[in-house]
């Protein structure tokens, strides 16, 4: 906690003292661009990692980067959803795994959860649909491997939950909204994207030379391919 | 979007590159101190105003930082809490709430959300107490001032709820755990922490010189002093 | 009621008297080919309308056709999705709206239902995203038209819905699933189907010579072309 | 699938071409006499088996034929009774159970179901009464015999359930609603009902020659004999 | 809180010392006979109106005495009756409704009580079906006379909600409870009960004279007779 | 049930009979001080262990008093609270457990009431924070002692789910509300308090001289000291 309290003291007198203006202009508002959904798992800094700058990215966190169905829970994921989506008019959603997830290694034992940690046991029934495809349809990997599989067809369901919100629904239909697959990889720095054309998860930083990089990359984002 | 992957290249080249060994230990597992709970505002960034490192803050961001009592919702708030607890052996949470903050503006004029923001008015439920006692007990406050009241007593209100919960409620016994109470304001750069025994908030991170600053200052932590 | 039982006479003295070994067959077990899901109006009758036979289609009606997304309701429909795909193995899903249909007229004028049919209010919460939809797209439209839009936005929602089912979205990761998007028109006795391709329903059963009608037609379904 | 589109065309051709003028009345509103509440299973066609026309039977499907309490869930069970009974005035209701359902086998090895069907397992909870019925009052059953009683005894607790949804239970109070509880034997072809008064079902429509079925048979209907 | 403190005294010192062997008996375990569900109204004492010892009423009371339909609600009623009737083999329910219940004046004015107290608003609606029927059939009452019909009408309501437990439901099938519906007046300090043959409450202890009080009074009660 | 007729009229023809004022006064309006939260077994009488008058108490009863935490239930527990609160402007609330408690019982033998009584098991969810803080805490203990410290700990969780209701934060904030915590003991007609600066239950009744009893031997009260 000393920790911390140095850390806000320094941040006050070197990054705050040197950004004031941003400071200022922030206390008026905000108009962030995307909202970022990720894991709550220490290791993920999402500002860090997309360089993005304050005011930039409007943040969910939870435990597995999960994002239940329209009406299925009453907790803080949907009103979040909407309120970036309806309020502050956001048009592009990352949904970003990671690596050595440790929600997506607890569906891989989920009975031992019931008793142990009954909150996260349930929690997972939202990754259910995960669960289950990866039973019926990766029942040959095990391990590390299994858990890649798992952590990246996650991002996927939770894609196809969050597409059942109204505010979703309709700004799909508009082509108003783009919604991105990501998984953060904790050892190489680096992330993967899911191509929906390629049907595969392709590497997003390395692909093209820097002068190349546009929004073709992504094209079709998820939420705008289908249906 | 564009400047999203700018950053991911920027990020791998400079900041991972220099500090790989850092991210190849992080690839082996988390060991965070700190539960760091706070609203999915894009004006925040834990790790900036902390100084954290990566690896330090276990992060729950939704709207209004709101963690409803025990069994109030299926949502991820609890799953992650019991995570933070139980798997990973936290032992201080801060809840963060921030000047400014549009939920909190929200719980102002929920008439008005219940059409707009169905999901937003629904989830405001769980700042009912804070809504309720402010209503109650600052009825000849308006605007700014009011705002800010509502954000301090809704801290205090999460609290509140977040000792519902059965590990928590656990290791507050074994005064094994430790709650604060913190308000960060953008347009200052600085925190506001609640002192339980001042009964009010008080500045964090210049009230001290920095040799001076221990744990004391902390003391009592929320947690503890309580029951 | 005397007339139902002079029904059940009729039925048991002329059809199954002469269909004895279909029923004797039948008592043994069923195997339908097809999921019906429809509304619980009174002029729909499926078997009639597809000249299916006893033991061809397994069925579930409800006030609007609507599909709960999963873990959104504890109701019936969540139920008998999983029964049928995966106890009976169907691996073909019809949703069926249809001309006319007073749950969508009640998503039409939601507040009045309220006090008059609060549980019917509930229910169509379900339908929240069509309404969304159509407000924000078709707010040009009114009366006949209207109806008929959500009418047919309504059926492509609940698939949505429909898709954030484990065994659902298992299934149709291994391409075990057609899904399809119908309405059918009680003043003309035709069906109009969804062509994702055109991204418009089309009519279904004129549209060919007999001869040629082949699965082609409907490829791809919308359960297999998405994501 | 071809099949059904062969069936749409022919009932375009013949069924529908033979009464244009129902259906052209049809579309102008449905006057259903009765609310029909049957199982899923694809061997039951309710029109079929009454002999009933397009607008006379109002139906509600589930796996089981079940009706939770009110209040119990979210799902479409409710909504449609309530628009049934207010909406359409529908004074009529028939719970339908039949022989060999699935469902009702899976209320005797539910265990089995919570970790196969989970969903189908949650469902079965509102047809606990049922269960806990036969287990404490008929364990000397089993096999066939076991499930005709577990068939016959659920459609009695569904009664029970719906008679706790205010519509229903205002509508009891002025006797301008009937309930029968009716149970469907497949290899039969006949229908058992209830008499209230004998305590047992009997069968329906061979009791009596034509001329002398009239409303005694049914009198006094579950729903009017009781409280 | 002194006087309080001085009643414990004082209850230790007189009846406490009085009845010591009795206490020492219940101490070891407890055999009630009768499951009473009455309204936390203060002016009610269940012990006192029928002078019943220690040790022989299990008593339910909330604000009231209503009984949610099972599964309707995870709060405390389902579970209390399950323990009485399961684990204590009660095979006695009296539910005990009071004249110028506040629970029931609420019911009258609904949709003030949303704002002012939310709780018990949404509680109320487990007496929605009480509220539906009066609405309905006694439009023309009005003040007294109307909060008297809804006190009557509302206990029937709850005994309907409570026929729904499963272990209500199968002990009523074996004739092994019975349910009793009462109306306590403050002003006359009577019992009015409900006779389901005559279809009308009747006034319960001065009805006959003590010699000939037997269990026919009360025969049939509302759970056996019914179904 | 002959038994309680009996006691009906001899409760009219003794008590109510030599305090016709008071029952004419209680028909008025009742004006309880204290709510009184207890459990349903039979061998409390809160009134005759506190000698509390008609009119005195507001009595809330289930199966281990418990007070699940605001949001968590739809059941009776909340909304009598907020009835208690807001209605009756009520300042004083006691949670009064008991030795022997069985709904504690059964929280030291959770898992075998899952098929047995499942309402008692989820109902026991409520009382979690109790087994858990036990469990962590106290594993040296068994049997009787082990039953104590359970039955002593779960009112303490239960106030911390009570703080949570927004009336009672709300109240608690403006110091207009004390909490107390009871501990009746069957066996020696006693009352523990638990006093909040020595963290321990202590005798209530026979602590002081009669004449020195006063408000400050509850000072402070829980509600009160905290935060
Ligand atoms: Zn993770
Ligand atoms: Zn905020
Ligand atoms: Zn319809
Ligand atoms: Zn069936
Ligand atoms: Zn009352
Ligand atoms: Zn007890």
């Amino acid at each position: 906690m000393k920790k911390l309290i140095k850390g806000l003291r320094e941040f006050k007198s070197s990054y705050f003292s040197a950004n004031e203006e941003l400071f200022e202009q922030l206390s008026h508002g905000q108009k962030p661009r995307v909202l970022f959904i990720t894991c709550s798992d220490s290791r993920i800094d999402p500002n860090l990692i997309t360089q993005a700058g304050l005011g930039e990215l409007f943040v969910i966190r939870n435990a597995g980067n999960i994002i239940p169905p329209f009406g299925a829970t009453n907790g803080g994921e949907g009103a979040t959803i909407e309120y970036a989506v309806q309020a502050l008019d956001i048009q592009q959603i990352i949904i970003c795994g990671h690596s050595h997830c440790g929600a997506m290694k607890g569906l891989m034992k989920l009975d031992s959860l019931r008793v142990e940690m009954p909150l996260v046991h349930d929690w997972l029934k939202y990754a259910e649909a995960t669960r289950r495809l990866v039973k019926d349809n990766y029942s040959n990997y095990e391990g590390e491997e299994l858990l890649e599989i798992i952590i990246a067809e996650n991002v996927l369901t939770q894609i196809e939950n969050l597409r059942t919100y109204p505010v979703i629904h309709s700004k799909l239909h508009q082509k108003q909204l783009s919604i991105y697959a990501w998984i953060y990889q904790i050892e190489t720095g680096e992330v993967l994207t899911y191509d929906s054309q390629k049907h595969a998860y392709v590497l997003l930083q390395n692909q093209l030379p820097t002068s190349e990089i546009d929004e073709t990359l992504f094209n079709p984002p998820l939420g705008k391919t289908e249906q």
